[in-house]
């Protein structure tokens, strides 16, 4: 079972292709580009290993030459000094690279962010095929055209929109993942069902078993209905000027905790699972959704295996963090808020205390 | 007199103001900007200490809160690395930019395309007005959204295409240029009228001791004039797939001499006066124009100064550098010749003998 959503862009669609396999036809896929004159996949020291040889043999299969850059693994190395070396490698590439050379970042959030940004700003704009390898990369890196490289001062500070030719997303690259990746990637398709289908919630409750083990038809009908929603999501709104806020709920309060340690100290679905529960905590002391909304969701998330609880945070830390926010405007912290589960709004009026009692009550 | 050209590129659309003491008017220009929060001049070591203080004092005026970040002076420091230093300031600044944050390049070619990237780069987009300060950037880095840095196997290999909210061209700011600086600007002027406009080439025929001596009113309409060329070549083509490559006319070769050397042992207008020789030799051996018209163009470029002779170069090195040239297409070189002054067509069919020949042609 292959299934495909088309994200729709103007000129800049494209689709997503979720099955196993897949991998295989990433040359025919990239043969399919016009003009296209050769490829160049970036993919990192835990990723090439498993699936670059493939992935050239499929793309070498269809006459693309093809050159490989290897990029070390971890967040860590998701700077503008590792995008400085891949340029190296890329201008010294043989045969040479020109603006007909697609680039085919292989791997998960990390290479994608960074081999997206390459290709929108080498050569001023080369075209990409995305090929994720992870869960979360699957549901959020893969659509949208976010690309970018984090600096010491936050994540993701230098970037552009830059979107793919396509992403091919093979669902058997998800079986050598840990199963702490697998539930770093969980926590974003809880996020989708509660923005915006709650019956997405009770898919993932009914197929938790399945989902962890990597069962490949109910990974499929996951996958692709998070890309759905993401999708939609995105389509209305490309450059995140309104709707697309929607999809950073859980993700203040949860990058403030990212920030909080050492950077790569807690995943990145595990931060957004604890802010996705000091969020709804803010809604129901708010009375924008019940008590028991919310316990629905934390239940959830504990059954994912992802954290529900963090033993002491200081609030004013957070707070701080918080509005060093790209997003924020004139100083103000802007808080993705449920009004009922597959339902949220923006609002921009949220203050340090309301922050500090939500980030208290993850106290275990 | 103030002259104002219109950039149509749809909802990218923006105003290139040209006229003396416009620099006085950045504040105002600032504050029409939608949602502006603050300013951050991106300014060099040569023009900083001449403007910057007017620059920021305009802003400040306008209760726009500005920080200044300083760039060396030079093509050499066009680099990734300094792009990230200016990430570092950029970050680092008092209040902190967020996307309500106008990026001003002040300078000449090299900081508007390295801000400019800076711009198009930091938190996936911030809005920039440009105040370029020379006659090449003026009349070239302008208009047209091309941004970005050089990379050791090339100039220019790094960028993105980022539209500015609009641009600022005090003349005034002309009249503290060394010399061969107003020169270097003015062989861009030259192509432009190589390639769309012969009564282009009447008008600096006629005006050149008062274009020389920066006389104010010959500079706006000069200035004017090339910026109107431009805009109406990239509303075309605003990517460069193309009638934009017709802007290419006398770089391909140019840049191969560019490149020759060290960078900076020749100015970029330097170069391309060359390389404009080289193409009408091309375009004179092929029949597309007479002998007179090259040595119409030939006669232009002494007289403003500009080099139309080289007395070695190796033909087989400009060859080689040129097939590295971004623009190519699947290993052909792609030059632009004039078919009459005013008029230029794109051909893909050079090859080495052809340019030899050309090139030899440019010896003593």
């Amino acid at each position: 079972m292959t299934k495909t959503v088309r994200i729709d862009l103007g000129e800049r669609s494209y689709d997503v292709q979720i099955g196993s396999g897949l991998l295989e036809q990433l040359g025919s896929e990239a043969a399919k580009v016009r003009g296209v004159s050769g490829a160049v996949i970036v993919s990192d020291s835990n990723v090439a290993p498993l699936y670059a040889d493939q992935a050239r043999a499929s793309l070498e299969k269809q006459n693309i030459p093809t050159s490989l850059i290897h990029i070390p693994a971890g967040e860590q190395h998701k700077t503008l000094e590792t995008v400085g070396r891949v340029f190296d490698a890329l201008f010294a590439a043989d045969p040479p690279v020109d603006r007909q050379t697609l680039i085919v970042p292989l791997g998960g959030g990390v290479t994608g962010d960074l081999g997206g940004f390459v290709a929108a700003t080498a050569l001023r704009g080369m075209r990409f095929l995305q090929c994720p390898t992870t869960i979360l990369a699957d549901v959020d890196a893969s659509v949208g055209g976010k690309t970018g490289v984090d600096h010491p001062a936050g994540k993701n500070l230098i970037g552009a929109f830059h979107q793919p030719v396509g992403v091919l997303i093979d669902t058997d690259t998800l079986r050598s993942l840990p199963l702490e990746q697998i539930r770093n990637g969980l926590a974003e398709c809880v996020k989708h069902g509660v923005i915006r289908d709650a019956s997405l919630l009770d898919y993932i409750e009914a197929h938790c078993d399945e989902i962890i083990a990597c069962e490949t038809d109910t990974l499929v009908e996951l996958l692709a209905r998070n890309v759905q929603i993401k999708a939609d999501v995105v389509a209305r709104d490309e450059t995140e000027s309104g709707v697309r806020a929607h999809l950073n709920f859980g993700h203040t309060i949860g990058h403030a905790i990212e920030a909080y340690g050492q950077l790569g100290e807690i995943l990145h679905g595990q931060a957004v699972s604890l802010g996705m529960i000091a969020n709804n905590e803010i809604a129901v002391r708010r009375g924008l959704i019940d008590r028991t909304d919310a316990d629905r969701v934390e239940a959830l998330l504990r059954k994912l295996g992802l954290p529900v609880r963090k033993s002491f945070l200081d609030t004013r830390r957070i707070w701080t963090i918080m509005q060093h926010d790209k997003k924020n405007r004139g100083g103000k912290v802007r808080m993705i808020l449920p009004t009922k589960l597959g339902e949220v709004e923006i609002f921009d009026d949220t203050d340090e205390r309301e922050v500090a009692a939500a980030v208290n009550a993850l106290a275990e």
